[in-house]
């Protein structure tokens, strides 16, 4: 019998039909005598209802009355899902983020939770009830409606679990786990059993879509074990992220190819190789609230340098703009870029104590005629900026290089 | 400048587009130095949606999960119209029901107002925005949230005047004011400019849909000055409902015509006439939750008298079931009833002090053929219940004969 905090995502109860699945679903894990608090978000496509009729009053909705507005979205859900609780003959009572409550700062529509008040969700559990929670919301200290933006749902369920000290907490989503890449890419793509917390954070900023970032990091500063498993699919154990390397049975180096093709490079070229020169080159990139990935500045020669660097592509015209007066100041060479760029990553703890990865990885790439065109290192990951056309070949080929598609020993 | 809360229904925020003109309106208000609280509804066949898809989950939805579910309603207009008047460059800000807050009796579904606590409310005002509070909700002791029935928006524009002493609570409605009676029967029916909150209290009950009864009843308590206005029409001032008999300046003594085809009639023949008999009869029928609205009986004779009341046409078939063992049981003669029947009423504060309204009013109908079934008369008020068929010629005759097509001296 453990303490459980489940969370659903639009897809899962995206109408009458699905909310009762869902229902079903939670009464067999009441039915083996766990205690449940069940986080569920908007019905799929309520948000955008909602956000799209704000638009139509106000071309920029004002911030605390979009959250009063989009809040509604998940309060529907709570109800819907505590009735269909009820029907099964459990014992269910909800709670929007106000009625918990969760408190957050003011940051409309990007609030970050500072504390949760769980005493009203512990008498709950203790009387029986399946406690079912609004994600994605929360009040400030003056009351004001706050949500927590996109896929601020899971970071719900993550805090709360938190704050109950919860066995685990279980997202559900609409794959059945974390894979080692994409299968719509690698189809002999192999469901990770376990992945390690900084492993997760690698691959959800990597563009791994599985979970939203600031969740996983949530999960690893309360250290709330956390799970995905498909809300589709009735077996399986999904994937346990976990915080302590020695729980991960599976000993791989590499856990898995993650990538993306949202950005754009910029290099400055024949730039003066003097202190503060990166600075007065990224600060009004900074400044635009533009944000920059991968940085890569090699070694000068004759007192000049190269400087490059990988923004978001809906920034990257914008970012142009903006150096094309700094590119003047400094008195640099000139500037190349380009958009039709992929980033592809292979991470893994494993690294750590394994020597030769990167070099497996650039010669891999080279086999296959892949120029690579930046690099950029962490502890437990190696990324590689390519020409987007060869980026289904490069993850097809690291894949196979690092065997991630057996079961490791 | 005075301090004004207005009141708008759902079918005046039933889109954007119309949420934007009240906004005008309001704005129109404001640049005349008023300040203004404004209560919202649900946009139109909001509420019908929600519920709708409440009773897809659970047949009979429970009435906690009920609340928090069609709360949203109104909850998505607060916002919609602070973004309208922020679009206006006013300073706005919204409020649902447990932020304001209005604290109610956890009846849900039909919960009564408590208290209100209008601090927050004072500050905006004070600091020049216009408050946008949530209709029809509010939370109880433990802030769980609460509705206030149907029509319970008006409710919450009068409770927030009393709270606030506001100069005025206007009523936004379909309708430009209270009419002498319905002009789809009499197209010489003329608008009231003013009406007593006795005889605005008799039009409701009587079945006048211009304000739901439980507003009236609560602006009468707090000397609430009332004023019904259209939504749609820009000119006119509507109907004031006042409080004081010398502010009806139109001096009449019969202000209107209501009327209803709603009620059932049932009369039982050859009951005993004996103390305690009334509360045998009518005992059954309270205990199942069925309200009874006219009673008549008359003096008997030989011990014997006959005994009539009516009940709402919803109720007729079971209230008939209910009575057949009563009957056995007080050895009654029998019972003869009916549903096609329509009651008719002339209200007026007039008839306190002016003889001879009852007498003007059965001749009118005796002149038409009408036979009277049934009589009952309050202080201001005479009720008759005449076959449904002469429904129309019976209203067209006593407008005409009291002459209420003509504005009074």
């Amino acid at each position: 019998m453990a303490l459980i905090v489940q969370k659903y995502g639009g897809t899962s109860v995206s109408s009458p039909e699905r909310i009762k699945n869902v229902a079903r679903r939670i009464a067999r894990w009441k039915a083996q005598g766990h205690r449940l608090v069940v986080v569920v978000s908007a019905m799929a496509g309520e948000t955008n209802r909602l956000l799209a009729l704000a638009r139509e009053v106000q071309n920029h909705p004002h911030p605390r009355e979009l959250d009063v507005m989009v809040s509604t979205g998940e309060q529907v859900t709570i109800a819907l899902m505590s009735m269909a609780l009820m029907d099964l003959g459990l014992k269910a009572r909800s709670y929007t983020g106000g009625q918990v409550k969760i408190l957050t700062d003011s940051a409309h529509t990007r609030a970050r939770i500072m504390s949760i008040d769980e005493e009203r969700l512990r008498a709950d559990l203790a009387d029986d009830h399946v406690v079912v929670v609004a994600g994605f919301q929360g009040v400030d200290e003056a009351g004001n409606i706050t949500t927590l933006g996109r896929g601020g749902s899971d970071t719900t369920g993550v805090a709360l679990a938190a704050a109950l000290k919860a066995d685990e907490c279980q997202i559900y989503t609409d794959v059945d786990g974390v894979y080692t890449t994409d299968p719509r890419i690698v189809p002999e793509a192999r469901r990770l059993r376990t992945i390690t917390f900084e492993e997760m954070l690698e691959m959800a900023s990597l563009g791994s879509k599985v979970l939203q970032i600031r969740s996983v990091e949530f999960a690893g500063k309360y250290k709330v074990k956390l799970r995905v498993l498909s809300s589709f699919e009735e077996e399986g154990d999904g994937t346990l992220i976990t915080f302590e390397e020695d729980e991960n049975m599976e000993q791989a180096i590499i856990s898995g190819i993650a990538f993306n093709r949202d950005e754009a490079k910029i290099t400055i070229l024949g730039v003066p190789d003097r202190p503060g020169i990166a600075y007065q080159i990224l600060g009004p990139i900074g400044d635009a609230n533009m944000d920059v990935d991968m940085i890569v500045q090699n070694v000068g020669h004759d007192g000049m340098t190269d400087f490059s660097f990988t923004v978001h592509r809906n920034d990257y015209q914008k970012a142009l703009e903006i150096l094309k007066p700094v590119i003047e100041h400094i008195k640099a060479r000139g500037v190349v870029s380009g958009d039709k760029i992929a980033k592809v990553s292979v991470v893994g703890v494993g690294m750590r104590s394994h020597a030769g990865i990167a070099s497996a990885m650039f010669r891999t790439l080279a086999e296959e005629g892949i120029n690579i065109e930046m690099i950029s290192t962490s502890e437990i990951k190696i990324s590689v900026v390519i020409d987007e056309k060869y980026l289904e070949l490069a993850v097809r080929m690291l894949h196979k290089a690092f065997a991630l598609d057996q079961q490791p020993a």
